[in-house]
Order: structure tokens, then sequence, then C-alpha cells
């Protein structure tokens, strides 16, 4: 990058001239393509053609390189998986930066080309941005906020609201890779097998799941607060109970061992590359099935249904046979895992 | 707000769980009001009905309050106006938050009580919405990302690349006015005359200069870099000259006494309630007349034109009658000015 022998972000990247000019030109239309973003107009126009599904998520993860990934791919995959969670095929992204004073050019260069390998994995366009510079001490290397815009299946009805008694609840892969592979990084443990996050597109697999025609009530992606926030959240909106059965979720063997180590339960644990979805029992097979023929699916299975008693509560039942709550978390478990 | 006795923001406000929750119930909806951001998805569904302008903006200022607004405000009439300068009604934003550890609620309250202030000025509604929390001594008390949508007008093409030969270029009024407010307060400088932000949405003048039937070729709001970093940036765009009366750029006669101070030449500091147009010169009267009609424009005048000679630079006619360049800023002239 030509970048007028500066090794590291200075406050003249942010402020509007020719510094913040040539961080545009030669790092991020190479990067995110010629389209919209390098028309340089203070907005992108787009025609999405129909409705649309809206969604914005700040990454502040710390580490900002991790087993499995780094920020940047984590922000493009994130938001991405939020739009889709509507049942909209996700086409457009927008990313804003906070850099702080100092941080090495050659790492932003790397987590911005991980975001443009992560946007064309997943088949969208990054259109508009916007750069600022904090001073030294004011930050932490990087933030970024990605937005993003899907385009709405044709009658796609998919929210939290439509839980209802008799769904079944399906989780697409093991909880708990993404907060336990950022947990063991910043604790300094270490395994025999190495924790990797799970961050991942899951729009293709989705697009794929409501292709057989499914009547897919809620989608949701257990990142912060993991699958227990995720499960409390759809009990709360839809009025309606969830029971699961706490030895059908599945967990890897290190992650387990992990989460034993620092005194966590996986269900609160973040995930990056999961969906929990809300299917009407008939349904079911053909939903597995389909999740399962794609990487980030293979170990779908189902947890759990929906009950018309304990209404606005999430139980599970334990290996012992007896039931207990699963509660929202107060607090951070995990600070700053996305 | 009954936000469980906590008087300043803690990690657990952004751990996903019951503090995060509390916040967007006790705080966020009630604000921002109870359409798409209430439904609690991952994400909001929308009905554009038509081409879209898409824009993102992060927001950094220092100091959060300043004379003539705050952060809130500013990041929800920045966006709002971002969106509006390809020609379309800004319609729905998102608003992601990085919050430092320690953050006093009641400023938070007054930041997000403005932002709802200013969504309802500006006819837009804050539809979607993350919040992150960091660690003391990792932020700086408020980071604000606000990402917008707007629905083009029917037939608008307005874009840098669209200014020719011949196009009267009109400025909406004061230039430098919220960049040196910001500087007076961080130099401790006092005048006779306070010098307040412009801080404003310009979305309803230009739609009412719009609907006079101006082929408006571009739009531009002269944020950070100012005056001369938008003229240098159309000028590239179109491959045109600009050339600029110096005389006849409107500057406050305190702002002119800030800058002249703190060294500063207003044609480089930041406006936030300024566009800039390039019209028709058949045309530059009615667009004048409109924006007068407008509080936000009543100082808008014609300050030079486009030419077919010294094409991709900015010239500018001195009171002498002599001809300067006026360059692109290499970095930061005032950081974290927006």
């Amino acid at each position: 990058m030509p970048l007028r022998d500066h090794p590291s972000i200075v406050m003249g990247h942010g402020g509007g001239g020719q510094l913040s000019a040539e961080l545009i030109e030669h790092l991020f239309v190479p990067a995110f393509g010629d389209g919209e973003l390098a028309e340089l107009a203070d907005a992108a126009v787009l025609d999405p053609g129909g409705l649309i599904s809206f969604s914005t998520d700040t990454f502040v993860v710390r580490p900002r390189f991790f087993p499995g990934g780094n920020i940047g791919e984590l922000a493009v995959n994130g938001t991405v998986n939020d739009v889709a969670m509507r049942g909209a095929l996700p086409r457009y992204l927008s990313v804003g930066l906070i850099l702080e004073e100092g941080l090495p050019l050659a790492e932003l260069g790397v987590i911005v080309e991980s975001m443009a390998a992560a946007a064309a994995h997943a088949g969208v366009t990054i259109v508009t941005g916007d750069t600022k510079v904090v001073d030294r001490g004011h930050g932490d290397g990087i933030f970024i906020n990605t937005t993003g815009i899907g385009i709405l299946r044709e009658g796609a009805d998919i929210r939290p609201q439509r839980a209802e008694p008799g769904d079944v609840i399906i989780v697409s892969g093991n909880v708990g890779d993404h907060g336990m592979a950022i947990m063991s990084v910043r604790e300094g443990l270490e395994f025999e097998a190495s924790i990797v996050s799970d961050t991942a597109a899951l729009n293709h697999m989705i697009n794929d799941v409501l292709d057989t025609g499914t009547d897919v009530h809620v989608l949701r992606d257990p990142t912060r607060g993991g699958l227990a926030a995720s499960l409390n959240e759809i009990a709360t909106a839809a009025d309606v109970g969830v029971l699961i059965e706490e030895r059908a979720i599945p967990v890897d063997r290190t992650v387990a061992a992990a989460c034993e180590i620092l005194g966590m339960d996986p269900m609160y644990v973040a995930n990056e590359g999961k969906v929990v979805a809300f299917v009407p029992a008939a349904d079911a097979d053909r939903v597995l099935d389909t999740m399962r023929s794609h990487r980030e699916g293979v170990n779908a299975t189902v947890i759990g249904e929906v009950t018309s008693t304990h209404r606005g509560m999430v139980a599970a039942r334990t290996p012992l046979g007896s039931t207990r709550v699963v509660d929202m978390q107060v607090g951070e478990q995990l600070p700053r895992i996305c």
C-alpha cells in the first residue's frame, strides 16, 4: 500500500483530507470493489426492489485476531447473519471504522482483506463506508460497525413473536465455540485440540432451509448471551414456554472442558456461526437434513420444543430427569466477545 | 430510568443479558418509539418501495456536548444529510453505540433524547440498533454510528460526477461554524458572541429545492475537511475546474476572528448543517430563493462556478484579483470534529 510512508494510523487518516482519500483509494476500494463504493458519494444508491431487512452491529472484540478469525470477518458475518434471520438475502453492507492512532497499517490491511473475503463468500457488497481516527488511549486498535440490507424472500414472516406451542427447536451445531476460543486465548489456556471460533456466514444455509418450503417461525443467531439469552428473548416475545433437553445440546468436548475450567455454562457462551430455528414439528427432519448438508450445519440437532406451559420462561430437563429454569444472565459473562 | 440502580454504564450493559435488555426497554424504546425497534428482532423489516440511498457515519466528536448540540443530534443530522445528498428522502436510521464503562447513565439519557428529537424533526425513524460496552480507558465516553436509508426521489441523479462547466456553485450559509464551535471550547477561547455549531438536518430544505424542478447536479455537505475538501473531491470526480470567489464565501464575523486567532482558513473547517449545490446557471436564483426561505439557508449565496479549465483543481480568486490554488489538506486540521 503506497500510503505515504506511514506505517501506522495517524490522526490525519480520519481528517477528510488527502490521507483519508489515500486510505480509501489504496486500501478500501481495491479490497471492496469498484461499484457504488468507488463513486465516493456521500451515500450509495441501491435498488432493493422489495421489502428489506435492515440490521446494524458494532464489533469491539478483544483480541482482534483470534483462533479461527479476526474482527473483520466477524463484523461481516455477524451482520450478514442478523439480516438473514428475518428470511432475507443479504445484499449490501456499510462499514464504519473507528481506528486508534498507532494501529499498524499492515494490520488494518489484513483485517480489510478478511472483510472483503468474507463479503465475497457471503455474496454481499460493501457499498459505503466511513473512517474515524481517535487519539491514542481513547480507542482500542479498531472498532467496526457493519450495517446490512437484505432483500426479504417472498412471503417470509420470521420473527420471535411467531414461536408457538408444538414448534420444534433446532440448533445448527455445537454451541460455545466462539466465546471459548476468545476466552482460552485471553486466559492463556491450552488444550490438546485448539478451540476455534465458529464465525461463519449462515445465509446460504438458511436460504436452502427456506427453499424447502418450510414455514420457519423464528430464526435467531445466539451471539452475546448465548443460547440461553436467545431462547429467553423468544419465550418472552412470543409468550410461550421453551423446554430444552440439556443432554441434547451439542457441545464440542474441548469447549466443554474449557467451560468447566472457567466455570461457565456453554448455554451462556457466544456463538458466531450458529442459528436457532423454531419450525413446525412436521418439518423438522427436512430442516435438519438441509442444515447437515452444509459445512456450517453438520452437527444440527433438535434440542427442545415450545410448550404452552411456563410461558415466558425457558426450562431445561437435566440428565437426571429434573427440570431447572434457564434464566437470562444479568450482566456480562464474557466481556467484549464480539 | 429504573435501570437497576446503576448510575453509570457497566460492562454488563453490553453483555446481551438482562442489563442490556433493560437499557433497550427503559431507554431506547421509550425514546425511539415502538415500531420496528420494539420488535427486538435481529433486523428490522422495511418497505422502501423504490431505489434507496444508503449511508453510514461514525461520530467520535470531543467534547460530546458542545455549543449548539451534542454527539447524539450530530449523529442523526449527519447521516440524514448524507442520505439526502443523493436526492433521497431520509426514512430509517440504525444506531450503533460504543459506550465506555463509567459513562454516566444520565448523560446517555440526554444524548438518546437528543437523538430522538433530531430524528423526529428530520422525519426519520430509528428502527434497529446495537450497544457495545468497552472497558474503561479503551473508549471515550460514547461513539455513535448511524446508518441511514432514504427513498430516492423519482428521477433524481445527483452525484459528484455530474458537475459540469457552467454550473453555478451555491453554499447554503456561513461556513466554519461547527468546527470553530468545537475548537473554541477546546481551546477555552471566549468571544463577545459565542460560536455555535450549525448542526441541522437539511433534508426538508433540499426536498424543497428539488421540488422547484431544478436539475440539481451535485449536492455535498462540507463536513470534515470543510468546503475545500468537498470542492476538491467534486473537481476530481467530475474532472472539471472549480473557480471560487474568495470574497463571496459567507463566514460569520466571530468565526472569522476565531479562525484568525487559531491560524485556520474557514474553507477547511467542518460544517454540520450546510450544503454545497452545483446547479445550472439558469436555476440558481430559484434555488437561492428556496434555500433562503428556510432557517438553515438564510445566508445561502453563490460562491463560484464550474470551468472547463484547470480540470481537477479548485482555484480561488482573492480580493486582490489574483488566483490561488485551494488544495486539499493532507492530514487532520481539527481532530475529532465529528
